[in-house]
Parts: C-alpha cells; structure tokens; sequence
C-alpha cells in the first residue's frame, strides 16, 4: 500500500506547525482583545453551497441573485486589470454588454488617486458624491487610529467574490521595510450587508476578511520575522546507561517537568552515542547524563550542547540552572 | 436555499468553543512539557486508507495483514465482552473456530485480578510468564510517577482496533471522586511496533493515545470543571450617544485595547436601550457611557452591570480601575 493523503490537502511537520501555530496564535489573540467571539465551522463545505452560489465560476450566479446589474459585471473585469491589463478588461466589459464608451470612462476613473479629484469627477453624479461622503465617514475612524499599517486609498481594487456591498480591502506586505517583497496580497475582505439573506437570514451586516497563511508565512520565512526560539523543542534530554541509572533518570525528568522545563528521556539505555545522535537531530540545549556513579551521589553531568561545558550538579540545582539562565 | 453543513460535520457556538479549546489547550502544553513534537495532518483520511484497512468491519482485514492468529480472532471476542456478556462472547469464539475449553479457559483468565495471580496460573507457559516480566517492569516504571490518576491492571481489556502489539490501556473519569458520572473510557491507546509497515515504513514503534474529546467535555460540564473565566469574553462595552462621541469612544476604546482589556464600541450611536440590551446579552462586566459631556470634560461614566454601581473616572484611571479589580 502506498501511503498518500486526501487530494488537496498536506501534512505539516513539526517545524512548520510551531511556525504555524505562531501565526494563528497571534491573530487569535488580537482578535481576542477587540471582543471578537469565536466559532468553529467544518472545514469542508457543501458542495452545492460552492457550485450553487459561490465557486469561482459559480459567483457569476451569485451576483446575479444579489445585485442583477452592470456594477457586478464591471466589477469582475476590473478585478483581472493587475492580470491581463487594460485593453483586455476594456475587451471583457464590452463583451458584457458595457458600452465601449462606458468601459473606457470607468477605466479613466480608476487613475484617480485621492478623494478630492474623485470628488471633483463625481461633482455631477450624486450617487458617487454619497459614495464619496461614506468613505470620508470611514476615513475619518481610520485616521483616529493608532496602527502602524499604511492605510492608502485605492479606486481601483477590486476583489473576485463579488458578495460586497461596501468598503473592500486587501493587505499587503510591506514592500518599503522589506524592499525584496514581492508577495502580492496577504489578507482580504470587505462589507456585505446580504450574504446571509441567501441562506435565508436577512438583515444581518458583516465585515469580513480572510488571511492568506501560506504567503504570510512565506513572507515571515523570507524575512526572518519568527521570533527566536519558536521552534523551541526540547530544553534537556536525559541519557541514562543501564537499566538502573534509566529508572533514576525517569524519576528525575519528571521533576524537571514539574518545574514546567520541557524535558525528556532517551526512551532506552542504549549506546551513549545513539543516545548523544538523537540529541544533536533534536538540537536539545543541554543533555543530563546519567550513570552509576551519577545515581549513587545524585550529582550528575550536565552537558551545554552548544559550547561542551559540563557541569557536575544535583536535579535541583540543574532545575534552578535551567530555569534561571 | 436551505442552510446546511456536511454530514459528519457540526458548528460550535462561542461558549462551546472556550470550554473546547480550554480542553486541548491542557493536552497541548501536556504534551508540550514531556517534549512531544507536534504534526498536523488532514482532517480527512482517503476512503480507500479506511475501508481496505482499519475501517469499523476493515480491522478484521488488518489484522489478517498484521498476525494472523487465534490470539486476534479471540481479542475482537473478547473486546466485546461488556457489551454481549460472557456466555455470547463463548458462542462468538467458538464460531470463530476456537475450541470450546479453550474459550472458557480464557474467560476464567480474564477473572484474574493480579499480577501475581496471573503469574501462578501461567506457572507452565514460558510465553505468559515472559508477557509477567514485561508487565512487572512496565509497572516498575510506573510506580516511580508521582501522577494522580489510579492506575489498575485489567487483564480483560481489549480494544476494537487490532493494530496494538503490547500494552494497551483505557482511561475513565474517576467515579470515586465523582459518583455520579457514568461515562465510560474518555480516552484510549497502546503500543504499535508494525502499524506503520502497512505504508511501506517497517521498524517504527509508537504508543498512542485517542481522546474522546465530546465525553471529556461532557464530564467536565457535568461536574463543573471548567475555571471560571473560561467564558470570559468582553471585558467592557463603550456606548457612544452620538456621532462625535461616538469618535471619541473609538479612540477610546484603542486605548483599552492597547492596554490589554478586551473591550469593544457598540458599533453605532444608536439609542442607549437599544446599546445596553447588547451589553446584557454579551453579560458583559463594565460598560462605559460617553456622551457629548463626558467628551468634553474627559471624565467618563463607568457602570457596573452586576452591582450597578457607577464611577466617574477618567479612561486612564478606567484602565487602572480594570485591571487591577
């Protein structure tokens, strides 16, 4: 039998999980402080809730259940613009049924960079000056913010999804501390006010985003951004050599985790070089060893991994060591 | 569209999922402490990996694969034998083509309550006085823990999966410190020497452990194990009664956050009864109302939800207030 896994998913190793697990850890906890609550959904879906509504062919029937009108089909080409460029979006709108006039007018539109001139090319169109309005409303809570991310006004985003109904936002890396950057969004989400009508529950608004783990990851990886020691494993392997120094020794790592050091024992007293190989693929800091003399005086060698010191000390003073350096 | 999720699957509300996380949260930093190395795999496994191999009806294939023996035909008997009862798990045996006498006699083993017991009535099988010896030296190990679960030998244990090749072992809720509970085993494993040789990698031993997640947390509900806090979710609500204080509680709020409190702002300046129903619903501790004289003076009003009690206090003597409480 050859062994293999599900189509679509992985394993992770312990290296990645410890990285991973930091990850979420992180946004776990700043969720956490500003009041979110959590849920636990499947991790599969339904597939006619994919193909149905919204897959990625799919949310072309989406939209046209929520919101049956040019804005969506302007939307979903513009979307391609980073793509495919300009003329082949202009080429997309008109095939959509957008008048080539209408497709180049938008298109026009998306250069505009601040607010003011946007406010300027709307100043006959109410609807877009209400627009306009809204997202002053919006930066005006912005500005009050302490957050060290740039938050930088972007006419042109646009996001694949197409269930939206307000502000959009994507996330991306900082390319100006981190120049060799090019990763592309990290993070995305937006406003929709009816998602849950299509299921059957209406009036219920939501602000949603989603984080793209891998690339955050990728990026934290690229740049060294894993803090020191999060991979951390093992503070101490015991290596004990007959069978009697083993039974010390169990006793003996288990004081070491009563003191919450992270400890273990070399599951049998073979060879102390098999023993000492298991410690250098682990990278453990420090190994205790454990003989006959050892047991007898209860004064044992502990070894420093990194620079070979060795040190002769009971299990209470290596507790004290370990936990004090 | 009916709202639905996959089959198998299920959705676990906030208050389910701080008592579910509190649980894994313990067997995580558990089996952080004794130096485990974490691995995540899919959450789903091919058809093909359960129903050729260890499936519910699969396992009567792997053991085929793995020991072809009486001693796993009579294992599966006897695995039932809480189940069905003595006098039907003889009749299973028997139709599994063990002989009769055999069958009884190993029914009367399973009576044996000691080691030393056992030891006499294996006085003239060299293989079950060796199974003793492994036995007395796992216990040896043992006896050196300084653990407080009750440990107990029962030789009539048996497990429905028949990969296991030493000791297996059960864990139940301690039905002397709580008699009420009637649960069964919340969690289960043993040792595998060939699991792994079925996928190509022979030589790998392992001991595993399965928890039953859902009984643990019903054991613990049931006894009211859970810390109290476990729940907790918001430390205070800001209610703003306008647009401008409503700005002002936005900063406010940061403020709160940046200081570690879990605190959160109605997200509109709605009308206040409408703003303290939320913060009833949410039960949360503290609400802080800001109005336009509150913003002006910078003094803010700080209520109690449990007392009703209000204070007058500035945002920095709130957070001092709150986190020293």
């Amino acid at each position: 039998m050859k062994p293999s896994i599900p189509k679509g998913t992985r394993d992770f190793l312990p290296s990645e999980v410890y990285k991973r697990n930091f990850i979420f850890e992180t946004i776990r906890s700043v969720f956490k402080k500003y009041g979110y609550q959590p849920i636990e959904t499947p991790t599969m879906e339904n597939l006619t809730t994919l193909t149905g509504k919204y897959g990625e062919e799919g949310d072309k029937l989406l939209f046209k259940v929520l919101n049956n009108d040019m804005f969506m089909e302007m939307a979903m080409a513009i979307d391609k613009l980073d793509k495919i460029g300009k003329e082949k979006v202009i080429i997309e709108m008109t095939s959509r049924g957008i008048p080539q006039a209408a497709a180049e007018g938008v298109l026009d539109l998306l250069n505009i960079e601040t607010l003011p001139d946007l406010e300027k090319a709307f100043q006959n169109a109410p609807t877009g000056l209400k627009g306009i309005e809204e997202l002053k409303e919006f930066h005006a809570y912005l500005d009050l913010t302490s957050t060290s991310n740039k938050i930088k006004f972007d006419i042109s985003l646009a996001r694949g999804l197409n269930y939206y109904t307000g502000c959009i936002f994507e996330v991306e890396a900082d390319t100006e501390a981190y120049p060799n950057l090019r990763m592309g969004s990290i993070a995305g989400g937006g406003r929709y006010d009816n998602l849950t009508e299509v299921f059957g529950l209406s009036g219920v608004s939501g602000v949603g985003v989603s984080f793209g783990a891998e690339r955050i990851y990728d990026v934290m990886e690229e740049e060294k951004l894993f803090p020191e020691g999060v991979e951390k494993d093992l503070d101490v392997l015991l290596i004990a050599f007959d069978d009697a120094s083993h039974k010390y020794a169990f006793k003996a790592v288990q004081q070491l985790r009563d003191s919450n050091i992270i400890a273990d024992l070399y599951p049998a007293p073979t060879k102390m070089k098999k023993q000492m190989k298991y410690a250098n693929a682990r990278q453990v800091p420090f190994v205790i060893l454990i003989g006959s003399n050892e047991m007898e005086s209860g004064v044992l060698t502990l070894k420093n991994m990194t620079t070979g010191e060795q040190f002769n000390l009971t299990i209470e003073a290596i507790i004290e060591k370990l936990f004090t350096r």
